[in-house]
């Protein structure tokens, strides 16, 4: 499934969108140029996935929504409402998988910022959800709604930032305002895809209705296009939450995006073997996929690979782990054995943006890149097993990003790239720094980073002896100093407005406990 | 070529090694799991090789030494001795690249380090060459011997390290004798396969002199098996100096290994391009190795690939860029292209081991292990673009590759470790903490990191909020203290140290100039 706009409508948008004729689109539509790896067999996956199948129908799922268990029931699962308790038939499970899309696109508001999930393509979706934010300055203390506008509009300015994700929770919102204000942020602040938290049917519906008037659509258009998009974590092990139900319910009916990513972390919520944990992993994506399916077929959804490992000293999670590696490798061959999109992370358990936070984070991302992720959440600014959103880490993580970016270029081999001429135009011994050759190419032939440092060991000394996350420091703040917002519809943006002040007035909604 | 020792000369070495039952085996004889990564098409490929064919057929490799140049003109090759210029004759290339083996072992002191280069397996040599040593309490000195040896010892201290390299230059021992000094502080202080450098004709006589008699051989035995390894460094563009002349041929006929690595760094020593970069690494390679071949049929050559880029603005070499990362994977396909083992590296640009250094490490090193690398020079404690060598850096990338080498270690999907039992009995939204299928795991389930904290914030801030670099600074420091140097036989010991006095006292040997 393809869910472009039909053409006319995305022409009539095409004219209303903003010339910037200094932004680059280099790293916008990555698609990853490699095979993807794999660490099982073949009859390893088919094992897993019968596997899963088997606890579906034996072992079952609770599913705490009357409303879902009722919904399965129809559709055929077995269903015990004394223990809330959904047994899935095999065939109900592939009928599901059948209808859901291998890939599908997610419409941004100009059309530019599109997002297409599936085939090659690679999604990286900055950090989502910690409840702290933090930098060299402040240090780290509870999110508000200014750090999260302001991890906004850091997202905006990079175009390898390719969607939203809720940055840091603002804490200084009362809760039953913070999801109008927080979608609000989100369509003034980026014109790139909106994140909705799945945190009960009132904030849904506000957050839905408000992407709907962003997009200047009618709700009959609205649920033909995917628009925004939500995580479902299912309480593992085998539990799916009210709220989580109730958003698997509300994004398949609206036709809008469920990233289903139960949270195994193996030996706490999921078993201590890899493949134990990969087993309830693929369980649970599979009920909630089917959830999705029965609700609205062919619905958009993501397969959402998240498990890691605790530390087995403490029992605390630890993320960027080699578990965490190899998990992701095979959650790739999970997901397309069942033919859909899926999710990895690019985590870390560091409690600072130091060398293992770096390593850390290189290792669960060139996991999942490896195993040929479509979307890599977390893939920039998570710190500290997700507690803390780190301003430096950020754009650290940005500028690796850039190069992944950059490492997927092709190499050109014409006769000219060989360049036999140049090389017999160079004694030996000598160098090609003056070189017609050299000249004609150097000012676009390497990436240069943004904060990366290449200056000597004196120099770098007379500079006080910078760190990286010093120099991030310093990053981050002039580009916040030269962010401007995107273009957003006068009529627009007051009938947002209105309506946030409106649904506020109305006491807004409470999140579902 | 697999130069396995006769059985019985084998058996006879085991006899006498050190019982030593806590050491782990684990991390030894490493293979990597994945199908290496492809960049260029094989028509690319195709192209690359036929132009350093041409390359080195038309233009020509400038060889300084008379006596390479009279043993390649002897083998067919057109020279110019006015220039010291030589052409290579396609055919001549072709038919040492068929004498060239494509695996081969370099034989340890008992047997138990040996390594083995080509099919699968993958080697990790710690960081090599640099002038500086530097760490957390001294900062960055001229290197010396204690240096030296300190790391050797850090060197022996983790399994994860496959191969001794020249960790760091010992300058307080002068120039004739330092080359006897490295060689016997290898010896005495670990049993893993020496390194010996290629500075001219005396000193890797006795160099490759003292490798003979620590391995308890004689001469015609030492030439059938490899026991050390050098490497090469053509000087880019195009040309073999003298000492590297000198190692190539006397390397060659000990039956030693050669490492022929091209230091082809695009937009100075090479053309800006990354093809033309290539191309001239291939030539220079190829012409290394065809001369090996001459020598002494058979040779046991790895193809070194050293491509990276300098950093337009300074013109300074930069390490860890994206642009050397699919130099690295390319340069993989290059080497399978002739079938002989190739080396990679795993180094960075940064001034301190911070975050910027663990990207670019694993920038690196992931393009090496995508890329199917044999050999990982480098692959720990190399810091600024190759000046200092870090003990910090050294335990945080031992950290690291051991992380790799745990990611490859396949899952097992058992009935048992998928565990559909143990997920039946955890009842939902419950945890795997107590059961009996943890309790029996968990102690060997997960990879338990040397130095990664995993520790919570609050618990971080009390020890101080270290940074990773701290805790390596701890670690270093604990490992140097408790190591204990392995068996050396006595009279082997007697007859070593006889001979470096000896030399010493005869003047040693000056580096070839």
């Amino acid at each position: 499934m393809d869910s472009a706009a039909p053409p006319a409508r995305r022409r009539s948008r095409r004219e209303r969108r903003p010339s910037s004729p200094g932004a680059t689109t280099r790293y916008r539509n990555l698609t990853n140029p490699f095979q993807p790896a794999e660490v099982l067999s073949a009859d390893q996956v088919e094992s897993i996935h019968a596997a899963a199948l088997t606890l579906l129908a034996d072992i079952g799922i609770r599913v705490l929504l009357p409303e879902a268990r009722s919904i399965l029931a129809d559709a055929g699962a077995i269903v015990d409402e004394t223990e809330e308790m959904v047994r899935f038939d095999p065939g109900l499970v592939e009928e599901s998988l059948r209808s859901a899309p291998s890939s599908f696109r997610i419409v941004s508001r100009w059309g530019e910022r599109d997002v297409t999930l599936g085939d090659t393509s690679v999604v990286f979706v900055p950090v989502s959800g910690p409840p702290f934010a933090t930098d060299l300055d402040r240090g780290r203390r509870a999110g508000t709604l200014d750090d999260f506008e302001d991890f906004l509009k850091l997202f905006q300015s990079y175009d390898i930032i390719h969607s939203l994700g809720p940055a840091v929770e603002p804490q200084d919102i009362p809760l039953e305002a913070r999801h109008l204000r927080m979608t609000l942020s989100q369509i003034q602040l980026s014109d790139k895809v909106p994140f909705v938290y799945s945190r009960g049917r009132a904030q849904v519906a506000d957050c839905l209705e408000m992407v709907r008037i962003a997009a200047g659509v009618d709700e009959e258009t609205f649920v033909t296009q995917p628009r925004a998009w939500s995580v479902i974590n299912t309480n593992s092990p085998r539990q799916i939450d009210l709220p989580m139900g109730e958003g698997l319910i509300d994004f398949a009916r609206a036709g809008q995006v469920l990233v289903i990513t139960p949270f195994t972390l193996a030996g706490a919520m999921a078993p201590v073997s890899l493949a134990g944990a990969l087993t309830l992993q693929h369980a649970e994506a599979l009920a909630g996929i089917t959830l999705a399916q029965v609700v609205r077929s062919g619905s958009p959804v993501v397969y959402g690979a998240f498990t890691s490992n605790v530390d087995m000293r403490s029992g605390a999670p630890a993320f960027g782990t080699p578990e965490a590696y190899k998990a992701a490798i095979a959650s790739g061959q999970l997901a397309r054995h069942i033919g859909v999109p899926w999710r990895s992370s690019g985590v870390n358990t560091s409690n600072v943006p130091d060398a293992q936070s770096a390593y850390e984070t290189m290792m669960n991302t060139f996991g999942a890149l490896q195993g040929g992720a479509h979307m890599i959440i977390h893939a920039a600014g998570w710190l500290e097993s997700g507690l803390s959103a780190s301003f430096e880490k950020l754009v650290l993580d940005v500028d690796v990003l850039q190069m992944v970016a950059e490492s997927w270029q092709p190499i050109d081999t014409s006769d000219t790239e060989i360049a036999l001429d140049a090389i017999a135009g160079v004694d030996p011994g000598g160098h090609f720094f003056g070189t017609a050759h050299t000249l004609e190419r150097y000012r676009s032939a390497f990436y240069e980073p943004l904060l990366f440092d290449r200056s000597n060991h004196e120099q770098w000394k007379e500079a006080g002896s910078p760190q990286a996350m010093e120099r991030a420091n310093q990053l981050w703040k002039q580009v916040l100093a030269a962010y401007e917002p995107p273009p957003l519809d006068a009529a627009i943006a007051a009938e947002l407005a209105d309506f946030v002040d409106r649904r506020i007035a109305e006491g807004g909604a409470l999140p579902r406990s």
